[in-house]
């Protein structure tokens, strides 16, 4: 493996931790918990991790001598950057516990649990991946463990390895999945524990006792770096629109985050969106509108933020989606009989008024994507579909009507991107290059603790390192009901944005500044090795959700 | 303004120059010079500023004092990394030379010189935007500088603003006309100076004379940080082709960087497909060939880079091209009357047998982009053919055919990139910080010294700053008589990649490997303040040209 010079001197690099962490640790229980909701049902089917306490983990002045431990890792869903820290911490929290202790990587995600396909994580790999971006080491996949036949089976090579504790490394779904294993484990008395991580670059992983996920802060670290270099490129220029697309699924935490970041001229929020039950148009009209005051002012130029999952939020698209998705589930024949240039008339005449006449506005290529580009389940693949696009060329349209009424005067041209996949594999920032570290150390001593079905948890992020609070969540205390597939469901709560939340009222309140002047801020490249202020800032979003 | 503390911090930053420059400085003349090539006809285009001698600037133990002069200065072009240093540097050399000196910033480009728009650039003005990307401090244009006209309304607001001497940063054809402008200027005995600065990312804009343009250095490193981030994602995932687009006009000097910096599975040398005259056909099967080799080993995923001007170097395409605008050209009126769904079969009908089967195997989407995407002259706008997009459906379709046929069994799924914005005013590297310092702040020397239809110069730029070689090369030295418009002109060389250079060759004999096996770098976003190995190195394409 070819390295370049950042990624040598940047292994050196020795995370900071709590200073509890330093030494040998007692983990000290809080009251017993509640799920957020629904608590009766929660409790059914969680009878053995149901109302588990706190744990936080303070420092023991005694150091206890542990038998040596074999601990399983498994990366679940999409890449993050930090997961391999949380691997080195884990693996430097298990040696001190006993040097003897070993760690197996199941390759490709939960599925190589089930298949039984793992390497064992040695010092020198461990070393050759610490404070790097990727999930390489060991491989991610999207197989999700939820029948019991995948357990058994994952218990075969589980009891094979004489492995005690799985630690999973996922989002929303993977760790609600890694409870009902580690409830599947204890009632089974198998005497394995399973403790999760909670990773995603979207942010939808958060609540009152989980401050953040990690990979949030170093994705929008990278994409605000890029956003700033096309904003200030903008402002130089002054003949462009930009309209970036940024990942994140349904919430639009990366959207925010970036806003808050580099103050651009426009950001839709999904959420407010959906609350305000805005139209595809009202958007439209929106963005138009800004383009149209900035012209005045002979500012022709700007750039435009827009969350992936802005079309689910719509609610007229929602309806337009799900009644295409059933339509052509049940006429699939008939309209592959239909002449390519003759589909869109197809549609149309089958879909009801208000959807044929949402589906008729909408540019050919969109129109296309919403009909043609579907998974194999049949459905719309909404996250393929260029939103950046569709709004690009509707509010060029918008404007080419306002000109002709004579109450737009200028010019407008637009450039479109995606950032996505840029983000997803950086180098951790030094935040979460610390913070993975400490979720991995902490899950160390979740398990040396005996504990299962628990979440590891790093608290008290804005305050330099060795003020964090490490220690364990319950999951089953995020936990409620919700309907998935047409079932009632135990998951953890995901977290969209909050419409009365500090990050969305900050840009609230800013963001008709930054629309119609250029208050364009450049963050940068993350750095290493810089002032502190410049290394060490957390996200726009903690840092306001924490100044309470 | 609001700033970021990366912006803060980097404000301090005093960018490092040669001893030379360090206090007073003497022009040592070298011999005589030459045009490259036609020197019988620039000497005769440029009586007044042809064979000058090339200048190198010592230090000088004596200090003179020097007049105050008053000098303008024009951003040309493009944006690329460093444009604000250039200026800096200009300033602090022309108060060095006398602190009453002043310096004026014509506003968006050389427009701005014709139309008499201008500012002050005083000390709080240029500290605001030392060691930042962009070209905001005064914007840029596109207007070309090329007849007597413009020139004389230019010389009008010179002489009102006492300007002596004139700095214009851009390009080959603005350093081209820098010189066409110094030539008139001395003709007509004006006593204003031009001087020159090689500005493009491109890196098209070099010679014996010139190392590197600047802005090249930093563009290729944010490219090639996110190009790594989405490899590590590519190796992480498994699942992808990654097809990557990357700026760069005509030549493949950023797309041949960007390989050496991150090793990819592919990369496309424009200059190599044309001259080894290959077809599309040839290049779609040339890919897919590295992606059925992968899939034998396992591994359905990898990178491709592809220079933005590829199209008009494949002979076929550029055919094609050139038949589609004269028949447009002269059958417009009847095009427009087909019916949209028509239009494909109406051109395949009109061209000639070899270009209408080469238009018939392009992909819908691009083959509307070629036939219908025009600019205000008719012609394709080769820069919007979403070149990424036709090689990975192409590619997909090649391999499909293969399955059929038996000879690839894997799995091929591809996303799609283009980079571009996102590097041209990022925040420059502290290489082009040093770079575009000295190369205003050698301006100024050549100013002080009396020199016109000069190109501010700084060599040796591989070695440690303090070693580096200030002086100016006259700009007719690299001239050659070449067609533009249907006219011969004088204009500088470009310089595309050489087949015989060092930089090609070590990319060629490494391609294989970095083919079949994964064998990607990842370079992680430019470093300001860690150690120099990271922080101060300069592209691979100069260090390997300057490895003698």
């Amino acid at each position: 493996m070819t390295k370049s010079a950042l990624q040598i001197a940047r292994a050196a690099y020795q995370p900071k931790v709590s200073a509890a962490l330093h030494g040998a640790v007692k983990a000290v229980e809080g009251a017993t918990t509640q799920s957020v909701a629904d608590q009766e049902e929660i409790k059914r089917l969680f009878p053995n991790t149901y109302g588990m306490p706190i744990i936080t983990f303070e420092s023991n002045e005694e150091k206890v001598s542990s038998p040596a431990i074999n601990v399983g890792v498994i990366l679940s869903g999409g890449q993050a950057p930090g997961g391999h820290n949380v691997i080195s911490g884990l693996f430097d929290g298990i040696k001190a516990i006993n040097p003897d202790s070993r760690l197996y990587g199941f390759l490709m995600g939960p599925g190589g649990l089930v298949d039984h396909k793992y390497k064992e994580l040695t010092a020198d790999i461990i070393d050759e991946y610490r404070n790097t971006g990727g999930f390489d080491m060991i491989g991610s996949g999207r197989t999700k463990l939820e029948e019991t036949a995948q357990y058994d089976k994952g218990l075969e090579i589980l009891k094979q390895l004489n492995i005690s504790a799985l630690v999973i490394i996922g989002g929303d779904d993977s760790n609600t999945n890694a409870c009902v294993l580690a409830e599947y484990y204890k009632a089974n008395n198998t005497g394995i524990q399973v403790i999760g991580c909670p990773k995603t670059i979207d942010g939808d992983l958060k609540n009152e006792q989980i401050e953040t996920s990690f990979g949030f802060d170093t994705a929008c670290k990278v994409y605000s770096e890029v956003i700033g270099n096309i904003e200030r490129d903008c402002n130089s220029a002054r003949k462009y629109w930009h309209f970036i697309k940024l990942m994140g699924r349904s919430a639009s935490h990366i959207a925010l985050e970036c806003a808050l970041q580099t103050q651009p001229n426009v950001c839709i929020i999904s959420e407010e969106v959906e609350a305000k039950k805005q139209s595809l148009d009202d958007i439209v009209n929106y963005i138009a509108g800004v383009v149209a005051k900035r012209a005045e002012n002979g500012n022709n130029f700007g750039t435009v933020l827009i969350p992936e999952g802005l079309i689910e939020f719509i609610p007229a698209m929602k309806s337009l989606i799900s009644e295409l998705n059933d339509f052509l589930a049940h006429h699939e024949e008939e309209f592959k009989q239909v002449d390519r240039s003759e589909q869109r008339a197809y549609i149309i005449s089958k879909l009801s008024k208000e959807n044929a006449d949402l589906y008729a506005s909408l540019p050919e290529g969109v129109a296309r994507q919403l009909s043609l580009d579907r998974d194999p389940h049949g459905n719309v693949q909404v996250s393929l579909i260029e939103t950046e696009k569709l709004l690009a060329e509707m509010v060029g349209n918008r404007l080419a009507e306002w000109k002709k009424e004579g109450k737009y005067n200028g010019k407008f041209a637009s450039l479109v991107h995606f950032f996505g996949y840029e983000g997803r594999c950086a180098a951790p920032s030094n935040y979460d290059a610390d913070y993975c570290y400490s979720l991995g150390y902490t899950a160390s001593c979740l398990i040396a603790a005996g504990k299962t079905g628990y979440m590891s948890s790093v608290r008290n992020t804005t305050a330099p390192a060795d003020q964090w609070i490490a220690g364990g969540i319950p999951v089953t205390m995020m936990m409620n009901m919700e309907k998935r597939h047409g079932e009632m469901k135990p998951v953890i709560q995901k977290a969209l944005v909050k419409l009365d939340g500090a990050p969305f009222k900050k840009f609230a309140a800013n963001r008709e500044n930054w629309a119609v002047n250029t208050e364009y801020v450049y963050p940068g490249p993350i750095q290493y090795f810089g002032p502190t202020e410049v290394c060490d800032q957390t996200t726009r979003t903690l840092a306001l959700e924490q100044a309470k």
